[in-house]
Parts: C-alpha cells; sequence; structure tokens
C-alpha cells in the first residue's frame, strides 16, 4: 500500500473544519512538533484525538501524513565546536564565566524527552548519565564508570576533558580552574536544591559563585531544539488504581497540613499521574504525562499542563477541583499559594531549584520535605495488587512461551541478540491489557551479558553460541500492572564454573524471597541477604539487589528500595521491589536471577512481621542450578516456584509448551529423611 | 585490725614535709576531695603519689585515714521541691524562662563524675539515660522505655511530668509550653552542637529562643557539688599501645591538614588516651583521664588537665611536644589556635557546643569534622591485637574455670545472682595484667535475664533455680586488652523452648562469625545476618548486635558498630567489634552468645574481602544448643570454635576443670556424608 501523500494546508484546513475541530493549520502544525517530540506509544493514533474528539477517516489520513512529512529532521550531528563556541559568546554575552549543562529535565526523569537533551547536543555524549562543565578556555563532562568508553569515542577531546564523576567530580574541576570572582551559572530549572547547595558551597570555597541563567544560555543558541512532548493524557480507570483521586487527594492534603504548609509542589510525573489517576505518553517505557502541579491542603489541586495534550473527556475525569492552567503560570500558581503568610512543601531532592527560588522571592520559606505522594503510591492497595498479580501471571505465560521457543531457535546457533529482543517483544505484544515495554530490553549473550546496562546494537549484536550464557532482563506495561523480569538461560551445556555461580546467586535470590523480618526494617537491612553466598565465594555485584516499581507507571520508583546504600523508608505491605542478585564475569558471561516481591504481612511472630509475595511467575533455569549447593530449604522454594508457575501459567499453553514448562520446572525435592 | 585515726592536720603537715611533699594541707584536702570524686580503682592507693612520689608509710597511713574522714557524705536524697525552687529563682534572676538539664558532662561520656549528676540531684532519677526540661510554672523529665517504671517510682510526679523520650520529646513539650518570646538557657558544655540545633529550631519555630547560660544556674544553687574526679595518670606502655604517641599525633596531624585545618579540638576522653598513650581513672570501668586537648598539625598537642591528676614521671612520658595548661585556659587555647585566620576542627556529634561559640567569637569558622583520632584508634595496630587475643585467652581461662565451679555451685539452687556475679569479679581479679571490671556485670536469673540493662540488687537480688536460663554479660580491662562475653547457662534441664530460641540465637552467633564481606561493607549491612535466624520464628531483639570495643579502654568504642541503624563507617581489618544476638522473652529469661570478633583481610576472592576472627575462647553451653535446627556448616563452626576453646584455655586449668571443659566441648560433629 503506497504511503499517503500530504495533500496541503487547505486540504487540511477543509477537513478540519468538516471535522468541527476549532483548529487552525499552524496549531495543527505546532502540534504535530510536539507529537513527534514524544515516543509513538502503543496507540500511534492516538494523538489524532487532540486535534478532532473524532476525526474523519480523510482527516486521519493526513494528519498521519503531515505527521510522516514534519518528522525525520534528525539531529544533524555533533557539531561540537560550533555549539560550544556559540553556547561561549551567549554565556559571555549575559556575564557568565561558564556554564553546567546537566542530563535532567525539569522533572528529574529518568527517561528525557529530546528537548531536554542538551548534553549529546552540546558534547556528543548519549548515555544516560553525565554533565558537562564549561569555562571561557577549557570544557570537561563528567561520566560514571559505565560510560568512560563511550565518552571516549563521542565526545571531542580537543573540546571536553573526559572525567570521571565521583574520582573528579564536576565541583572539584570547577574550583580548579574558574578564577576567583568568577560567576558560573547553572538552568535552575534542571538542578534541585540539593544539587545546587553541593556545587554552591564547593565553588565558595574558592570566591566562585554559582547562580541560576533564565533562560537556559544552551536553549538560546539551539536553535532547532524540539518543542515539549504532546501524547494524549487518558483517565486512567478506578478498576486499574483501586482508589479515587479525590480520595488520595484528601489522604494527601493530610499529610500536607501534618507538614505545617498550606500546598505542596508537585513535580515528579509519577506522582501527579498517580494523584489524578491519569497517565500519558511523554517520555519512553513509562505512561507518564510531563506536568507539574500544586496540591493544596483543601484537596484542590492546580495542575500546570499544556491543554492541548487532554484527551477528549479528560477535563470531567479530573472534575471540577483541579484547575487547568499553563505551565508558564506555574510561577503566579506558587505566588497565590505562599500568600497571606502560608507555606509550601517542597521536595529538595526532588523539587527543581527554581521552586526554592520562586517561593522565596515570594517572601516565604519552603517547608523542605519527601514529596508526600511518594509514600502512598508506593504502598500499592488491594486492586493494583490483584491487578499486578494478574498482569505477572500474563506476563509469565508470554515469557514462558518465548523461553520454550528460546530452547528450540537457540539451538541453530546463529540466533542474534537483537532478534532474540525482538521476538520477545512480539511475545509479549500481543498480551490483554499490555501497552508495551516497561524499559528496554537487555539482551546479552556470553560477555555482552556482564555489562550491567546493555543495550544491543547492530555493531555488538553476538549470537546466542554453544556452551553460553544469555542474559535477558525486560518488562511490560500493563493497564493492571507493570512488571520486571530477568532469566538467565544455559545455551548449550554449561560449565560446572557457571552453575556453581548461578546457584549463588539463585540461593541470594532466595534468601530475599524468603526473608522474614520486623515492622519497620528498611531494604538496606535486608541486602545483605542476597549477597552473602556471593560474598561467601569472594564475589559480588555492583548493582543493588532491588528497586521499587511503579502500578502502570515507572518501572523504576521510590522511595524504597533494596541496596547497600543506606535508605531509611521502612519496607510497608504492598510495596513492590524487584529481587535481582547477579554476577557478572567480565568478558565472559552475566547471570542475574529477577523476579518482583511484594511486601505483605506475615502472622504468627510474637512482634508484628512482614515478609515477600514473590510475583513474577517464569521458570528459572535448571539446567544451571547445582542442586549439591542448595539446602533443603533451598530446594523446597525452589519447587514450591516451579509449582506455582505451572499452576499459574499452565493452562493458558499449548501442549508442546505445556510439555515443555513440565521438564523445566520438574522438582528437584529436598533429601528425604 | 582496728582502722587508723586520723591524727589531725598539724601532724599531717609535719608527715608531709618529712615526705618532701610540697604541698599544704589545706591543699591535700581538696585533692582528696577531687579523689573522692573518682572511683576507687585497682589500686586505692594509687592517689598517694599525688601527694609525694614516695610517700613514707605513716604518711601513706594518715592520708588513708583523711581521706576515710572526708569521705561518706552522701547526697541527702532526693528533696525536689527545694532544689527546684532554687533552680527556677536562679533562673529568673538571670532572665531565664526556662532551663534543660541533661544527663552528661562536658565529655559526653558513658560513665559520669558524680559531679555530672545533675539529673539525679535536681529529680531523684538515677538511671543512665534522661534530660529534664524546666520552666516557670511546670517541669518534665523525658526518658526511654528502659526506664518508665524507674522514673516513676524516683520522680516525684508533681514536680516532673514524665515523657518518652522520642514519643513526646523536649523539643516538642518546650515548644508546646514556653509562651512565644520565651528564653531557654542550656549549659554549652553539656551539649553537642548537633543536639542543640534541634532543640534551637524545634523552640524557633514557635518563637522561643534557645540560649548557653554559662555557668551552669544548676551548679550555682547546687552548694555541695562535688568537684572534678582527682585519679593519677599513668603512661600506657608502648609494648601494649604498640605505637608511639609521636607516630600517632604526625597521623592525626595529616588528617587535620587533609580537613583544610589548622588544629583540632579533642574533647572525648579515649582519643586523648589514645593519642598520648596514658590511662586513668576518673570515671568507672574504663581507664581514662578527663581533659581537653587540642592537636596541631604540626604534631604537638596542648593538654588541658588539672595538673593535680599527672603521676610522677608523666611529664617525661609526655615529651616536650605536649604542653599542659589548666583545664580554664581551653578557651585562650581556642583563640590562640584560630588566630591569623587558621581552622580548627570540631566534632559536631561529640564536642560540646561551647567549642563552636568560642571559635566563631574568636572570628572563626569551625570546619565539621568526625573526631580525627576515631578511625585509627578503632582500627587496633599488630601489637594491640597480639594483645587483646592474650587477653582473651586469660580471660577465657578464668571464664571457663568460673563456668566449671558454676555447675557445682548451681546445682543447690541457692545461689543468688549477687554470690554469682562477686564470684566472677574474684575470679578474674587474680588474672595477669587484669585492672577491673570493664562495665558492671549484668547477672540475670530467670526473669531478671530478660531485662537487657539488668543491676542485681538486694532488692532483685534471684536465685538461681533449676530449669531456669542464667544470663551473664561481664568483662574485664586489662592492660593489654578489653574483654566483654556474655554466656547463657542452663540451669538444670532446659525447655525445648529455650533451646529452640538459644540455637535461634546461635545460628545468627554463627552467621556473623562466618560472613565474609567485601571491603566497604558497614555494620549496618551485616546486621541483619544475626537477626535473620529469631526473624524466621517471628522474634527480634531491641538492641544493636555488636559494638566497637578499646584496647585497655572503653568497652563501648565507635565510629564502627553493627546495628539497625544506618552508619557509613565501613568496616576495616584490626576493628574489634561485639557479636550478641539474643532473645529475650518478658517474665521468664533472657538469651545472649556474645563474643568479641576482629576484622580481617580475607584472601582469595575475586575483589578485596574481609571477614571475622573471633578473640573470645570461653564455651557455650551445648545443654542449650538443639542440634536438629544446625546445618552442618554450623555445627563445623561450633566444633571448631569449641576446639580453640580447648587448645587456649585447657592448659591453665587443674584436672577437674579440664574434664569439665572436654565435655562441655565435646564436638557434636556433621551429619556423615
Amino acid at each position: 500500500m503506497p504511503k499517503t501523500v500530504f495533500l496541503g494546508d487547505a486540504e487540511l484546513a477543509r477537513l478540519l473544519a468538516a471535522s468541527s475541530a476549532g483548529i487552525s493549520v499552524a496549531d495543527v502544525r505546532e502540534l504535530v512538533a510536539g507529537v513527534l517530540a514524544a515516543p509513538e506509544g502503543w496507540d500511534p493514533d492516538a494523538w489524532l484525538t487532540l486535534v478532532a474528539p473524532r476525526p474523519s477517516p480523510e482527516l486521519a489520513e493526513q494528519l498521519r501524513a503531515l505527521k510522516a512529512t514534519q518528522g525525520g529532521a534528525e539531529d544533524s550531528g555533533p557539531n561540537g565546536a560550533t555549539r560550544l563556541a556559540a553556547l561561549r559568546a551567549e554565556l559571555a554575552r549575559r556575564g557568565f564565566d561558564g556554564f553546567v549543562v546537566p542530563l535532567a529535565d525539569e522533572h528529574q526523569g529518568e527517561y528525557l524527552p529530546p528537548r531536554a537533551r542538551r548534553l549529546a547536543w552540546l558534547t556528543g555524549f548519549t548515555g544516560s548519565f553525565g554533565l558537562a562543565a564549561v569555562l571561557a578556555d577549557r570544557g570537561a563532562i563528567f561520566v560514571d564508570g559505565r560510560y568512560t568508553l563511550q565518552a571516549e569515542a563521542q565526545v571531542d577531546g580537543a573540546l571536553f576533558e573526559r572525567h570521571h564523576h565521583t574520582q573528579s567530580p564536576p565541583e572539584a574541576w570547577l574550583a580548579a580552574h574558574a578564577k576567583p570572582g568568577a560567576k558560573v551559572g547553572f538552568d535552575p530549572w534542571l538542578h534541585t536544591k540539593n544539587d545546587v547547595e553541593k556545587i554552591r558551597s564547593a565553588l565558595a570555597k574558592v570566591g566562585v559563585t554559582f547562580v541560576g541563567a533564565s533562560p537556559n544560555p544552551l536553549d538560546t543558541v539551539w536553535s532547532d531544539q524540539p518543542p515539549p512532548p504532546i501524547a494524549p493524557i487518558v483517565p486512567h480507570d478506578e478498576v486499574f488504581a483501586g482508589r479515587p483521586s479525590t480520595a488520595k487527594r484528601r489522604d494527601i492534603a493530610a499529610l500536607i497540613v501534618k507538614e505545617g504548609a498550606a500546598a505542596c509542589v508537585l513535580s515528579d510525573p509519577a506522582s501527579i499521574a498517580w494523584l489524578l489517576n491519569v497517565r500519558g505518553g511523554d517520555v519512553p517505557n513509562a505512561p507518564m504525562p510531563l506536568s507539574f502541579a500544586i496540591a493544596h491542603a483543601d484537596g484542590r489541586v492546580d495542575l500546570f499542563v499544556d491543554r492541548r495534550k487532554l484527551a477528549p473527556g479528560l477535563g470531567q475525569h479530573l472534575g471540577p477541583d483541579v484547575g487547568l492552567h499553563d505551565p508558564l503560570e506555574l510561577g503566579s500558581g506558587i505566588d497565590a499559594a505562599v500568600a497571606g503568610g502560608r507555606r509550601l512543601l517542597c521536595d529538595p531532592r526532588s523539587a527543581p531549584y527554581w521552586v526554592f527560588e520562586r517561593v522565596r522571592a515570594a517572601g516565604s520559606e519552603p517547608v523542605e520535605a519527601a514529596d508526600p505522594c511518594a509514600l502512598p503510591r508506593a504502598r500499592k492497595n488491594p486492586i493494583e495488587l490483584d491487578g499486578t498479580r494478574a498482569a505477572h501471571v500474563r506476563d509469565g505465560a508470554a515469557i514462558t512461551r518465548y523461553l520454550a521457543w528460546l530452547e528450540v531457535a537457540a539451538a541453530t546457533g546463529t540466533l542474534t541478540e537483537i532478534d532474540a529482543a525482538d521476538r520477545l517483544y512480539a511475545v509479549r505484544a500481543g498480551g490483554t491489557l499490555y501497552r508495551g515495554p516497561s524499559f528496554d530490553t537487555i539482551s546479552g549473550a556470553g560477555p555482552n551479558g556482564a555489562i550491567v546496562h546493555y543495550h544491543a546494537t547492530p555493531e555488538t549484536n553476538r549470537k546466542l553460541e554453544p556452551g553460553s550464557l544469555f542474559l535477558l532482563d525486560s518488562g511490560g506495561q500493563y493497564l493492571d500492572g507493570t512488571t520486571d523480569i530477568t532469566r538467565t538461560i544455559a545455551i548449550g551445556t554449561p560449565t560446572p564454573e557457571m552453575r556453581r555461580h548461578f546457584t549463588a546467586v539463585l540461593k541470594g535470590h532466595i534468601a530475599l524471597a524468603l526473608a522474614r523480618f520486623p515492622v519497620g526494617t528498611t531494604g538496606s537491612q535486608l541486602d545483605a541477604l542476597a549477597r552473602q553466598p556471593l560474598w561467601q565465594l569472594g564475589l559480588d555485584y555492583d548493582h543493588g539487589t532491588g528497586h521499587g516499581v511503579g502500578s502502570y507507571l515507572s518501572v523504576h520508583e521510590g522511595p524504597h528500595r533494596i541496596s547497600k546504600v543506606a535508605n531509611s523508608v521502612a519496607l510497608e505491605p504492598g510495596m513492590i521491589v524487584s529481587n535481582e542478585p547477579g554476577y557478572y564475569r567480565a568478558g565472559a558471561y552475566g547471570i542475574r536471577i529477577e523476579n518482583l516481591i511484594v511486601v505483605v504481612a506475615d502472622e504468627g511472630g510474637k512482634r508484628p512481621m512482614l515478609r515477600f509475595e514473590t510475583l513474577t511467575r517464569a521458570p528459572i533455569d535448571l539446567n544451571l542450578v547445582d542442586r549439591s549447593m542448595l539446602t533443603d530449604t533451598e530446594i523446597a522454594w525452589l519447587d514450591g516456584y516451579h509449582k506455582e508457575v505451572r499452576e499459574a501459567v499452565g493452562p493458558s499453553l499449548d501442549a508442546t509448551q505445556a510439555a515443555w514448562l513440565a521438564q523445566a520446572t520438574r522438582p528437584l525435592e529436598p533429601m528425604p529423611g
């Protein structure tokens, strides 16, 4: 079928009028630019409803054609010297001696819209963590150990020195190279208060000031900077959310009052989506709209959002107590909220520094406290828990079908990482309530599995070879829950060493799955349980053991986690967290076993106790288990888990798959006696 | 033998002159008052050398007689209303609306000299933790859960409301009851900066100021307040200390420079004793002199100490780079240290707030950082480690002899807690290099064992009855090391429940003893390993798992610990820590198994790993072990430990004791196969 041709503005105007769209062609063109700055999403046509609630087929066709015409203007690639010179000229014009360019948006998000990829525009570096510092005569980029090689490949060393972010931090570099009296700028929208204060105090010691620069000087010189993304904001049905927004707003209002504030600025898109029971699609993998909000102590919410993103009927869903405002009105919203001596709660670890400045400029002192939505959002309600259990059964069935296929497909020795990942996307895509991946699949064969944040590219794409391990970390977004699962699969016959290391990882996984602990225990306290079997072998892994997971929201969600890093947030019933110990032998293979688990109350202790319920439902590769290393208790857990997997996903398998599963989950059985 | 009679001042003057003492009778009387404010110590005559290096026998007799005459003036007991009224009058006179009375001295010490027991003087409360707050029209005392009953018994509720320190904290009470504009005072010597700031910011919110009051208004009205203690300061020989003070001072100087300071205020008596290789006896159980010091970046130290405490020859031991100053000169010492823009390192968690005020008054800003002696002191050097190993063998032999005796003595059913504790003091007292207990023995029979900080008194003194458990927690100070050991002993036949709980505690103890962990791991990360077997039974214990231990210094020493509470200090080779999980069934029995362990490097891991070496050498009661609950690995640890005990302490036992030990440490042996 040939592609539809865009027939021109006049024809579009006619079709818009015929569909009673009430929007000009020029505005449609602007809207499309925003749509192109958002990921395509599960339903590539969803944005059409933002033009007209019920577009005619002809209008829909022309809109698609217009989008195809407008799109495709890729960044012309790093043109470092010119861009850096332009930025320096702008800084000089405005009296700055330097500037920092973080990899962040206004929401401190994990996934950034194209507009926020300033670091890549300036330096060429496309990794997920980094910061550049620019002075008049020198520049530097700061990345972590994961990205040392990538930064060397992508960034022009003549323009930017390359440094390790913690070993040679940006504030030390600036302190060493900026002259006393110098003025280094930052975009107050892109840094948290805690970030700013850390750099500011380091620079103050050498007489350098660190001051906000608005508008962002880089934006001024980035002439073809993409607009903010536009994806429809839709209701998240209470059948999935489990609690009406009005009730959530009452809860949050009580927390705001408790902190002595009259309102709270919300900048985390996950908090706003949770509070208002809405979802969106402005960034990949996490169904969140980007916006700001002020939640008031009377349960009202002011939402600062591009109104063009509201899907038809969303205003009604939000109801009369949610006021809609242009994003540019956030400042006056803050002014109004603190008028009359009232105080505003702001999270110094997530809200932009700009918010704190604005509150102070309005003559008030922010109440510094954690985002009040974070904890209630983390404690999933019974309906969310029922939903995630159901989503995990469907997801587990997809994984099981995939693994049965993989055993055959990998036997040829020609299957590649990218093919293997694509097949998994396809298998999941057919699932009920599925809405896309929850993150980019990590498909690592052999030595690529040892790269913790590996992303397969045509250049790195390996075959799954006999005698190797294949690490597959993936997840799905379902309307009723978010999944995240890692399985490590033996391709052919594994070595005894692979089995020993896999079994040590499995022992750690089981230790956490079986942990029982008193109310009040944090994830940091439990972390060592998952590591101790590896530690006994003189091994460890350099990532956390578990991260919080949202409910059809971000697959990485706080405030709890299971990690070496101290964390004061106690685990509470309803919190979902991953259980993912691993072991990575550089240049050889990677092992990770990841299930999602949820904290549940545990009966029968002398004091109130908690434990975990495992949510994920998919077999663990028994070919990699060294039975002699497992205790009876551990074997009983593994057999019991596999029995649950069979019972949960068995009914949705065909006969071949079911036979495969029966073999894959055969009981090992504890020693008799 | 009749007691010697004090023959009067004239005779004393004659004897002083004959011994060339160079001190007046009046000064001797003042010195004796200080001696009486210090614990008697291991050598009750040691103080005589402070009068004359070699007193004649007649002079010594008269000095002892004088001490007996001066002593014995006990506090007349709580006379709350009068004392509280006097304090309020003094506060009013000086323009204060309130005052806080902590249980603390200038050194934030665990053991307080009589002079610092202000809380007991004012309220009658003699527990080890508490704080009183006084306003013009009401007062309150704040204690923790351990002391709720004791506070009700000892404190007059008409004068002081009784509150729980964390559930109803003092700053909240003051904020609720002090009027806006009120001025609440505190003694800046008795609070750390962190303490003051916490209370100050809570009071600022309600318009109440929190300001230093010098001199302490309570001291002004406490007419018979004891003087500071006087006990001889003696050298700690390098054969025990393992490193000359000059070398330690060089190390500390480098740390001071690294923090950007020119000097450091030391207020922790353990740090000063460690740095200068001296010991003292101003407080019970920990051989430390009370003093302040300023350590300079050039290796010099200014010591602010009552010179009367210096044992003969100590000046020579300290050498020319240690300047001696009156304690009242600390302020001018600080002024001199910060002159010319130099900066002074002060620990906001241990130094008195007064120090911070003084530094600021001198126009400088303190460098806030942890006491630089704390970490080097915690990392015991090889000679200290050899010493503590030897001390633990001697201590273990004493405990073993004691346990052999106890089995016979307890069989009568008439032995009491106090008799049992006294016998243990006596058994230890004969030991080589022994210098006294490292803390007050906890001797808890039956239900008294369930009281974690139990102290047997004539009123609570129970018999060790058949079918009960006896918990015995004790330790010794030896010149070459400090010990701390808890054993729980079955008196007669234990119940299956007692054995189950004991074995769960033992499993936790073994898990920690066998732990292997990467360099960089903190004690907080390991804590759960010791608790998990109890957690699995729905049980827990409400104290830390391990505290640091000094080297012939305080039995409780930071900065490391093994605890639920987050702690950022990594365990390092040479750090000694206790391993003491427990279980307490209120009203029935207490179980605790405590060994000291030391962090050592571990070979053979892919990355640098650490593990523990167990120091304590004494049998664990096999009558309480349920063998069926132990894994083969755990049985192998227990058998191996008991073999080490036999080999270490066996040679110093008589035949009967050796036979008892052989039976008490018989191997359980893992399952064959």
